[in-house]
């Protein structure tokens, strides 16, 4: 692989909100959670717990639960249109293992993104389109129990996969000048 | 690219933490921020901000209260010995205005995961080691001091950049079966 190829596939990667009823061959799936099988962990721990979610009732059940939450009127199409959910779990006893001294918070959540990251780069290579979907606090106790999740688990969010049926819109970014400083952040 | 490529590029990645005193060149440093700067974040919002640490009494001084804190003797090499530290600082701002009902802490970590994730494949594709360097809360106030930092961002990690001076090491994961579940998690 070039180094160009790789940053034209991290700028091209976009957030699909809306998906053609077409099925995600088992094989691309695999190929995607496998990519975020080898994102890195702090300390290797693989702190993360993934659902596949394909049931239509479950699915529907889902954008239920977040439409009902967020006061949307009907089914979010975000969760309806996608064949494929993904429920990303985090295992709380991971995170409570640190020492108080460690921002746990900071290394288990870092962690998934980077997990999440993989599959989304893996997912744009393979014309798929796979979108973050945080979840409100408030439906964490109907999310573990319509996916049967235990008690040590808890489902900050529900990733959307899928063939896009949206054109792709552009989205900007902050100059590097804007975010990146040199030795010191004030004398910049 | 082909999609082998950018799995095998994800397997290949590993945590460099003995550099070579080779300097990194401009471009390539360029080449590494441009890709974390593409990196998908909640709402967009880029919480981030990133401080290039090549002074070297800076690096030394990083190194030093690191290694205090973690009641190391002597200097971590961690930290002493890549050419370019990349101080990863989050806008504490950001976080905090998210209502109460959302997991902010994980929409704004996880975000910075995919950011640092970004970085980190286009540092293993050009033959660079970039590794997650996880700081202790106590050191936040001298780290603020030593780079300038103001009150708004804090520093929960400061990665190391640079050539690897290490054999590499291979680095297991679970299998896809150990974390993927399908529809439910307590049938499977």
């Amino acid at each position: 692989m070039i180094d160009d190829e790789l940053l034209e596939l991290m700028k091209e990667r976009w957030t699909v909100r809306k998906f053609l009823d077409r099925d995600v061959p088992e094989e691309e799936l695999d190929k995607i959670l496998e990519a975020g099988r080898w994102a890195p962990s702090g300390g290797n721990k693989q702190p993360w717990e993934l659902v596949i979610i394909k049931d239509r009732e479950k699915r529907d059940k889902v954008a239920e639960i977040y439409s009902e939450a967020m006061g949307l009127k009907g089914r979010s199409k975000r969760y309806t249109t996608p064949p494929i959910l993904i429920a990303v779990c985090i295992d709380t006893r991971v995170r409570d293992s640190y020492p108080d001294e460690m921002p746990a918070d900071f290394i288990v959540y870092a962690s998934v993104g980077s997990m999440v990251q993989n599959m989304m780069l893996m997912a744009a290579e393979l014309g798929l389109g796979l979108s973050w979907g945080t979840q409100p606090k408030r439906v964490q106790k109907e999310l573990k129990e319509l996916l049967d999740i235990p008690e040590h688990l808890e489902i900050p969010d529900i990733l959307q996969l899928g063939y896009p049926d949206q054109e792709r819109y552009s989205s900007s970014r902050k100059e590097l000048d804007d975010f990146v400083h040199h030795d010191s952040v004030m004398v910049d």
